[in-house]
């Protein structure tokens, strides 16, 4: 880190902050400028807290210089991480062929979902989602099938070799999840659910994890960090938008993330365009955009009966428009050297 | 709700979206306008979804009505509620009194926890805060003593009389923290974790709420809901500031929501200035400006020796400048017909 | 405008907003709901203030039907508006053709703006950017070569056939600037400077509107409204990032506002990638993602030698880059149906 | 500035840097770490590009280590600056007295301004506030009555004593206004239109200065070193809340600001919670807080029939209210040694 001093800082305070420097198990630099005095620390100080330097007398600010993740970053990995996702259909997350999937927000019944499912694979995805348990900001919505929700997810696997992906909202869910699911999903809401990320952290399946509302990316690659930490390193990152002033999206979608992620990390990352916009008729040029800015994967609110959805009705497309879509998807990621 | 149809909806639209509205339970109310027609949907439709009629054909908008909340809503319960905070010194939250929550970011060990105690309660305060589990952005930092620190928190409740206040991070944490703590705080973070929220809705010890960084006030109230709905109505929010595109403090703390709350809701509301600013030098000042405002208490980091706290250093005071802060807090809190 | 009363409004203040209603021009509608009585306004209140209503006693909130803009609204003009640049090159916004605008941040000198004009033309551009008047954060930055600039660009387009688009910052600048160049450019930081909105628009040149860095839609194109309802119909919309938390971009650049645009406006908007992501190498893929999700155009900071430009030069990338590019843009083009 | 070398930075890298550092003018200073090598570049660099450096091989960021402004820093001006207002009943802004400026969002006509003139000076105010120039976001909006607002202004001076404050939006302007008023205000719209900024920087009346709604406080500082730097030290600073993600209130108003600019410079910096909130009934309290957290004076809308105001009127109290207000303003202000 940076250490640098207020322009009337004694040599009292610079010896202070030395001290300092040297308690942490650093080693200091002091670069004596024109208006300022600027103390560096030497080593590694990820685990090392610059806020006790921050406080002491004629600091004026501290800059860090190293990133505070490190499995994370593509520092300690050049090669892109492929993540497999499971199903018989090839899914994977990170390669050459862009990920899709697609299904409703939430499983409704048994009938509805197994229909969307052959209607999905048969529109071009290769992984099933769809919410058993549901995070809902109203205590009075719809929450969700629980288990049950999980066991026609199963049986939708079973019939098209979809791979499965689903939402786990609480460590106790953890186990019970990952026994029916392919890819374990913590929502957006759970980004800094900390205990939650070390519960999937410490079992097999990979995971999807969502980017918080209005989490750094830094904060979003520590969240990672802690799964990865764990012993799993099968991370899936999503973009699903942010939380800004504007009032025609729900959300908006930041896909400069796409290239910024692939420059300094090694994780394959995906964008929900669903949540990234909030509207269905904000999607498909999403899907376009996102794939054509190398985007490692689609995650789509897909429901037949839109208008009659428990949840997020407004956001979700039919499996025919999305059949649809693909058409020029293909061709975009041909442009961009991917496939789809 | 209300309906907005597009300019050139036609009868048939119209015909779909009363449709709509009935299959809901709802009744409709057909308005033509100069330029627009507008369906005024008539009934309690907080458990509705207005995404499923915002996406129907010739549908511009949706507009709800009614608030999604309803025992945290001040239309229910006229009078403000007031939480007492346990401990021997009378802590409340929501009366006359504007309540001091002090103490350290985390339980460090056991001999400074105690001997801050003493301090803050000599400064003024009537509840102490501490960590004994800690939310951490990153997995390399200190991460709480865990029930070692509840039972440090607890023997100082017994030397001093003051109420204990301190995280819960996860379910399985509840039952335990409960046995020590007066006040169950749930963090940021979590404020959008439905389990927790849930099972701190179980039990019986006062919850303090702390708002999401990016959570709007809409979803800070359901997720008081959430609490108040499962029968534990001793809900304390907690304002910690937001995240903006501001750089010179940590967050942005918007106090013109502690009159915003008492105006739609009945539960007390009070100030973080510590997370809400992240500099210590800032605390001060809005704590002045908080009282000032009509917040019912403050939650203030108070660390004996800064600059070596394990913890948040940077945005901690010390209790003598607590102490010296108190009496302007006195004197303000008396020009607004309160008392500190 | 839909009033939506307190519940415990009285029929006094129900009588009350229904008078002043009739004040403003407009009819009542009143619907007794089973919560809420709600009071519909009926007829163009575009120009009325809902917030005197607002303030009525007994009033929650007032929530406005119509758009306040209109002649930038598809509603008044189902077809969408081609806006041809100037120039020989038969460059235009809105139509099949995504236009090219590409250029330095500033003029810098003779040589080397004729040297990077011939470029940015060979690599495709139809037109060619570069401010003659620079607004600059730092009253200390270079401020561009005022009129010597506007002179030079106008001999680049006597040699090119590019089209010249650059920006006017003041009233008084608005006669010498469009008599040089093809298009005006209006600046991010004046998106609501209104007298220079008028002055615009009392011109007979097109203007490129710069979207202001934390501007709403409803505030973009009522800026636009400015300039078309003094009678220049000639505004080509352009999206350059919005202002958010995030830090590894210098803006958010929000795509999705290109089929939002196209949803309720019949204006072209084109993105300006350089200024929306704020470094070179998140550049050619917001340019891919651009073309995707169907802008009508881009406008690209190029330069020779970025490490020496006087200004952006972060964000600058070479006319080798951007030839190398265009091989994936046309692509993409392609594939949703555009050219470029 | 400190420039932080990639991890796998070449030689050849780090030679380009410090070449370039010394195109710059500047000294070099190579400090190899564990992990980066970081060069950081010695001399006032206040002027120079940063970018140019960023954009280099092998660099990964730049941090400035100076503030980018000087003649509005505390650095070079340690005591506060006192700005007087004029008018004869002493208004100033900067010393002990916390400065009040009232009076009606626009001039409306003669009668109703002199009128409410004489109910604030009542009420303790000591400047008037009041738009001739109004800008609105919408071009069908009332625009203000010109020079006759301005007349009316004068009179009311001439009759009160009270200092009048009020906005120009353009240079052409500049004269006209300069002539009647006694304080010049630029609009948070133009924060960052130089042009005007210079041309209010050229004459000789105070410059009330808004924030622009999403401007860092780095920037609203460089707009003060705008008009400082052209010969005009009489600046006041006015934050007027930012815009975020909040709906509750049309502006969130970030108090902090005051205690930061105290530290950082010597401007004085007034609030103004009418804008800052968009709401009456949020104002009072946010003037206490202002009182209470050290603003210089508070700048507040006040209308004696806010329901046919004809702008602003949902911000605006009455004189009366206002009045009341005082009475607690006066004792919050001696809890925090200063008078109001």
């Amino acid at each position: 880190m940076i250490v640098v001093m207020e322009q009337g800082a004694s040599q009292q305070d610079i010896d202070h902050v030395v001290k300092s420097i040297r308690e942490l198990g650093l080693r200091e630099h002091v670069i004596t400028g024109t208006e300022r005095t600027v103390v560096a620390a030497i080593g590694d100080d990820r685990a090392k807290s610059k806020e006790n330097i921050e406080m002491l007398p004629g600091v004026e600010k501290v800059m860090p210089v190293l990133a505070p993740y490190k499995m994370a970053s593509r520092e300690v990995k050049k090669d892109r991480t492929i993540v497999p996702l499971g199903g018989t259909l090839g899914a994977a997350a990170g390669g050459k062929q862009v990920c899709l999937i697609a299904g409703p927000c939430s499983v409704e019944n048994r009938t509805a979902l197994l229909e969307v499912a052959h209607q999905v694979k048969e529109a071009g995805a290769t992984a099933l989602r769809g919410g058993a348990f549901k995070p809902r900001t109203s205590p009075y919505a719809f929450q969700g099938l629980g288990e049950k929700g999980l066991e026609i997810l199963a049986e939708a696997r079973d019939q098209t070799g979809l791979a499965v992906v689903t939402e786990v909202m609480a460590v106790d869910q953890v186990e019970l999840v990952a026994k029916y699911a392919d890819v374990l999903q913590v929502g957006a809401r759970n980004m800094q659910n900390y205990n939650l990320l070390c519960a999937v952290g410490d079992q097999r399946k990979p995971v999807l994890l969502k980017r918080g509302l209005s989490a750094t990316l830094e904060e979003f690659l520590l969240a990672a960090e802690y799964i990865i930490s764990r012993g799993n390193p099968q991370v899936i990152l999503c973009e699903r938008g942010i939380r800004t002033f504007e009032t025609y999206c729900r959300n908006t979608l930041p896909l400069a993330i796409v290239p910024e992620v692939h420059r300094i990390s090694h994780l394959p990352i995906i964008i929900d365009p669903s949540q990234g916009t909030g509207h269905a008729h904000l999607v498909p040029d999403m899907c376009k955009a996102a794939v054509a800015c190398g985007a490692d994967g689609l995650i789509i609110e897909c429901h037949d009966d839109p208008e009659h959805a428990l949840t997020d009705g407004a956001q979700s497309i039919t499996p025919k428009a999305l059949g649809n879509l693909m058409k020029q998807l293909r061709k975009i990621a041909a442009a961009v050297d991917r496939e789809i």
